[in-house]
């Protein structure tokens, strides 16, 4: 392996020259700087990451943590944010919280092998994000949200989203509306519940708890909860299901049990992913800009490692119906 | 932030003793060293991870390539990795060779910001492979291998499963068969391939031509390649495609022109993903066991970088044919 000795030797000078010109010393002529710089092209020297972090207290990293890769919605995110790290020439470690690995995210962030984190999965009892905002390091929030906490936030309008899916369903003539609740920890499930119950009070469909079933933003739950709804002697005509992941458990639930979508039941979505577009399901959704979302969360990140004592911010970006054909069609009741 | 001198004032100790307790160092007597843990227990001191990594040598860290994020398969096999990591106590810093990212994998190597590499997405091409390969960095090919390298290696039988689904469509009578091929830098692509076309061959119904289309594991295109299919005077009555993302596109494609399956077609895909079973696809497919080959991997990296002289090992693991809905039907022919 290719050292700074040998760089040195090779420009003839010292070490401590060669380590001055990797400082940015300004203790350096332009024309030593140059001969330096040449040698470590010529001799392939690349200087250790370590001691750069060593150097610079910068690891070049960020962090990420995410709720569960296998709900498509997160590699689609990720897919963003790295695209976005990778053109300011950021490194990503990621933590895929579902698995035994969060409590490594704390770890990195005590010993500073991460610059900063972008939690995407935030829940109120989060210790890594606890632990970070004590140590007033950098932090941003994508899609899942903390009202209470003061550090920068990207989020959707999930309020404005469930309102949405309520007028859609009132309007198309819904009488029996059913709800596929997600975890009651993710402020994106919360949010999404509330606007889509106050807008039902306020049209006076309130939801029947009957027709209400919780969740866990997974596939298999959402597909056993929908098959319970429809086994029901009055099913519901049109269920709301609290992400998309949920919302293909609730067609593949209807499917298993020779219910029609739409002609039997209408399905409602949230987030947009690629695969709601698909025509197996052609799901009527509220989109949320991921990839926007995401960009603009790892901007922030990367200015709240430049400077720590910037204000919190908060973007939140607006929701839109996408009606396709699991909605597409009038309903029978 | 708690520093090794706050350790050492607390311990009642020099720093430099604090510095060999941190290495291990046997010229500590257990008492000292007993008194300098618990001081650093008491103060809530974490030695810093670039510190750590210039006194080890080791960045505690393993890169993974990706070759695309939001084909599914690749967050089931990403679960595993990082699950596996976790409990080595391993971190994951993750490419994604989409996106512009893939160079920063070459630059991690030649820096030591990572112990080793999981490549899932190898081609002949791969700049990071080779350099990493020619600096003898600890690296593991996963999902797709290289014949003529000589490193560690875990992949499925590609060749066989092929294999398996030509007899299949074969001897459930189909004459006229379509095949929706992957990118041709793939390994796995190139290997199913073969064992697919190989058999039809000895079974005397080699594939023709026309009904082959080229692909690149991706929805949309598979989507676009079977309408082709489909739209042609004579359509295939069957078409086995090169993994299950592309299936998933076919069925869809399918859809989009009112095309039964598998009443009308049969869709055989390969990878058997979560989503294969979902029943709105009910795809028949070739199942490779994704997490086991994950564990199984970052298994063998660890080792590989506890001991670089190790003989380059290969696994394969075998090819299973799943049938569901989409073949399941007797065709019309």
């Amino acid at each position: 392996m290719v050292t700074s000795q040998d760089v040195a030797r090779l420009a003839g000078v010292s070490q401590a020259t060669v380590s001055r010109v990797l400082q940015g010393s300004a203790r350096v002529s332009p024309e030593t700087r140059e001969r330096v710089l040449s040698a470590m092209k010529q001799a392939g020297y690349h200087p250790n990451a370590a001691a750069r972090a060593m150097r610079t207290r910068r690891a070049g990293t960020i962090g990420v943590v995410v709720a569960d890769i296998t709900n498509p919605f997160y590699p689609q995110l990720l897919e963003a944010v790295s695209d976005e790290l990778g053109r300011a020439g950021q490194r990503m470690t990621l933590w895929n919280a579902t698995g035994p690995s969060e409590a490594g995210a704390l770890e990195a962030i005590r010993e500073g092998a991460v610059d900063g984190l972008l939690f995407t999965t935030v829940t109120e009892m989060s210790k890594p994000l606890e632990e970070a905002l004590q140590r007033n390091e950098p932090v941003v929030l994508l899609h899942r949200g903390l009202d209470h906490i003061g550090c920068d936030q990207v989020t959707a309008d999930n309020v404005a989203g469930g309102r949405l899916a309520a007028r859609y369903l009132v309007r198309a003539g819904h009488e029996r509306i059913g709800f596929l609740r997600g975890p009651q920890s993710a402020s994106t499930a919360l949010h999404r519940e509330r606007g889509f119950r106050e807008t039902l009070d306020e049209l006076g469909h309130s939801l029947a708890p009957e027709l209400v079933r919780p969740g866990d933003f997974s596939h298999d739950t959402a597909r056993a909860a929908m098959r319970e709804l429809l086994d029901r002697p009055q099913p519901p005509s049109a269920v709301f299901c609290a992400n998309d992941l949920t919302a293909l458990g609730a067609v593949d639930g209807a499917i298993s049990l020779g219910v029609r979508v739409p002609e039997d039941v209408w399905v409602v979505g949230y987030d947009d992913i690629a695969m709601a577009a698909w025509e197996a399901y052609g799901l009527t959704t509220v989109r949320q800009p991921i990839t926007d979302m995401a960009r603009m969360a790892v901007r922030m990140l990367i200015e709240r490692i430049e400077d720590r004592t910037l204000p919190a911010r908060r973007r939140e970006f607006p929701a839109e119906l996408v009606i396709r054909r699991s909605t597409a069609h009038t309903p029978a009741s």
